[in-house]
């Protein structure tokens, strides 16, 4: 055990999009655990694009980060130093906290990992927020049906292969749309949607024509924007809009227009927001849910990594402008149920 | 019983804002009702805002109305001579069609109305698909819960006037919005709501927010425009927008543009747009309801009465323009159950 911490502060409030100069590197002291604390050593940090919108300083359902604090962020770690009795040094856990390597946290928030279940990143992805998201999302809205064309934006992210793959169980027809000719393939071949669609390609509508010839009946929204503008008019009567997040419009400065309404009551849509951290209640039903599926191959990921806590800035900058490909992932320390 | 029938026509679609010059009046031979059909003769004809949708020629829920026929509507009339054994010359009836003085229709679509349960117009307002249209909306979208705040649009029309009342009694705190100060000063003084307030108001906002100090828990729409906007950042977290029409917007050419959907993620929001055609199914749970409110005086409602066939096309384009002032029905013949 190192005898310092090592954190990523928010430095200033972006405007606009985010740069690595909004953020600062520093060194401090070990933090110690209080009575009923774990000190946790991470090994892995998510990266996620809710976080753009805690350092806004905007109103919002959770409190923002502030100035000169650590970034927020979920972690997967080995207890370095329990005063908690339900943990023992060198247990495996979800719920460390921060961009930061140490983290003293309460033993209450944390879930105890076997990584003979799984591997231990997977409890940031497919295994942990984000799969809960686009469980939740999908049971509570987006509810498919047999034979329903399900588009899903943002299909090669940590949400949205999930939803996909879980939308197919559902006996749905799944169509992606992600950025780039490599993420659409991954998507096509490997999580096997009927079809991915580029959304940098040059007429996104006439794609969206083509791959859903009857129109939308399920979107799960992630991205917002000129895809959302595209999806919107081929919505069918009844469809639903799971509102999940709208990252390309995350760095706005100002909003941009929202579609016409008038067709949600022609066609009976239902447009519905919702947020995972309302839903947590339901994490362990997803996980015996999903664990099985991940372990038989039935359940498919991927990981982008980044290989150190000093890279994390510049990676969650490119991560709201689509550079990630899967679910971003940042190493903190050795993982040591994996090879090297 | 005359021997000829009077009828409006659609002369031809308009583009934007209908005029009278859009329609036609003229003579016709009296329909002839082939066998299982009744010839209604009409006593009201109920114009409605959703007619303007049924002129445009665009893709809906339903067919347009054809260059050169009859206009759609809902008469409530006199039963002149019967072909189904269910009814009988004298009866009087829900479910003649048209603005037109007599139709023949098939008996299976004709509700039977005792006019000592209520006055016969009530069928197309108050206990007719405006009321029911009030019921499901909230039944099934708006859900409002005691202490709530709900926002009313087109509070003084035939549907706002039932859902703001409904509202009230489920324990909410009921605004509404409605044009003018003779319709607020009704809308606060007989229906009871907490305040009303005029949308020709130099800063709907700041009147928002002044009636409205916990925000907005759900928000009828049946306007659209510069109401939607701004009730639209006033909504509270997990806050309803039962999206029921939007007149203001009717006789748009070229939408305008919607919300941004940013905070229907933040907020949680559900914005769900419904038709009343499709409920159906439940007009009898709704009149069993509404009825005996209606007869005790515990439901409220206005008619504004039209005299004569030869003037609904104007008193359909006036309210478009929101010119009629609780429920637009024009009288087609005397009715017999009422003092002159």
């Amino acid at each position: 055990m190192e005898n310092r911490n090592r954190q990523v502060l928010l430095k200033r409030r972006p405007t606009g999009v985010p740069t690595p100069a909004d953020f600062e590197i520093t060194n401090a002291p070990l933090p110690d655990p209080a009575d009923g604390e774990v000190l946790v050593h991470g090994i892995y940090l998510s990266l996620d694009p809710y976080m753009r919108g805690r350092i806004s300083g905007q109103r919002s359902y959770a409190r923002p980060v502030e100035v000169g604090a650590v970034m927020e962020g979920r972690v997967v770690g080995e207890v370095a130093r329990s005063r908690d009795q339900a943990f023992r040094e060198g247990d495996f856990v979800l719920g460390g906290y921060g961009w930061q390597l140490y983290s003293a946290v309460s033993g209450q928030g944390l879930l105890k990992l076997d990584p003979a279940e799984a591997p231990l990143s997977t409890a940031l992805g497919v295994l942990g927020m984000p799969g809960l998201t686009a469980y939740v999302g999908l049971d509570e809205i987006g509810k498919p049906q047999r034979g329903e064309t399900v588009v899903i934006s943002a299909a090669s992210g940590a949400v949205g292969a999930v939803a996909g793959q879980l939308a197919r169980r559902a006996g749905a027809r799944v169509v992606g749309i992600a950025g780039g000719a490599d993420k659409c393939r991954w998507v096509e071949a490997e999580l096997g949607f009927e079809a991915c669609i580029d959304h940098r390609s040059a007429d996104l509508g006439a794609a969206l024509d083509r791959v859903c010839p009857k129109e939308i009946d399920v979107y799960w929204e992630n991205v917002g924007g000129a895809v959302q503008h595209a999806v919107f008019p081929r919505l069918n009567d009844f469809a639903r809009m799971v509102m999940c997040g709208m990252v390309a419009e995350y760095n706005d400065v100002d909003p941009r227009p929202g579609p016409n309404l008038m067709s949600v009551v022609r066609k009976r849509l239902k447009i519905q927001g919702f947020i995972v951290s309302d839903q947590w209640q339901r994490f362990g039903e997803y996980r015996a849910m999903a664990a099985p599926l991940l372990k038989s191959g039935e359940l498919k990921y991927r990981e982008d990594m980044v290989e150190s806590l000093e890279r994390a800035p510049e990676a969650f900058v490119g991560l709201l402008q689509g550079r990630n490909f899967g679910k971003l992932v940042v190493r903190l320390g050795a993982d040591p149920t994996r090879p090297a």
